[in-house]
């Protein structure tokens, strides 16, 4: 997980983390480091990142399973307050559409009716019941060989 | 967390979760349930929720942090060898856009130049860096004030 300084050093979020780039933070502890996108979907959109280096969702740690979204909790409470927010999207993009491989959390101030449903529409239909068993089995099957870090 | 019967009858989740409807299940222990959204982003999209009946992320049981970013760990694991994913897309609805109130994991298994790439753009501006730093002064003040479940 720790990577070697010459690769800590081309890591936009370890630099931000060691403090060689700046960030407008919102949260700082000893696991964790929370910061507002440069390119927000919504003003006040977090960033949520390990001190430590991890590559991407695979590569976390147990240790920092609970941390990571616990401190999502904690600003969907806290953007109520903050900003007004009603609710909050959390995303993670995991290798796919990742802009930066260390891992980082989004959590996003929402409001009803803010004009962000795009994500999830359009849904795909199964074509029948039959293939949505089979990807259930293929799926079951395969989580039944993995374990969490 | 744990509902009366009454509301529990009304949860459609807490129905799945109970057998009394049904799902496309992929995973299933004490704790979480994971199945298949029958309207998949992309095939193979699968809600993890807790089976005892939370509302949102703001309801989450501390107990359950850490499990349910782990079962989305194995599931993002899994979706490889199961239907070739060459990553994940893990979102959470808070309250706004959350269309069951049982909290839900999703994690969808993605594939590069999928054409899922919608959500994150267009991204804001700030208009300033007075206004950034005024907003993440506002978030910082707030999470001081909250803690995790």
């Amino acid at each position: 997980m720790a990577a070697p300084e010459s690769r800590m050093a081309k890591c936009v979020f370890c630099e931000i983390v060691a403090g060689r780039l700046p960030s407008h933070r919102v949260l700082d502890d000893p696991e964790f480091l929370g910061f507002l996108d440069e390119r927000p979907v919504f003003k006040g959109h977090v960033l949520v990142v390990p001190r430590i280096h991890c590559d991407n969702l695979l590569d976390l740690p147990a240790s920092l399973h609970a941390g990571i979204l616990g401190r999502a909790q904690r600003l969907a409470r806290a953007l109520g307050p903050a900003l007004g927010a009603e609710g909050t999207f959390v995303a993670l993009n995991d290798r796919v559409s990742q802009s930066v491989p260390h891992l980082h959390l989004h959590v996003i101030p929402r409001r009803k009716k803010d004009g962000l449903r795009g994500f999830f529409w359009p849904r795909m239909k199964y074509e029948s019941d039959d293939e949505r068993a089979e990807i259930a089995a293929r799926i079951a099957v395969a989580y039944a060989e993995t374990s969490e870090n």
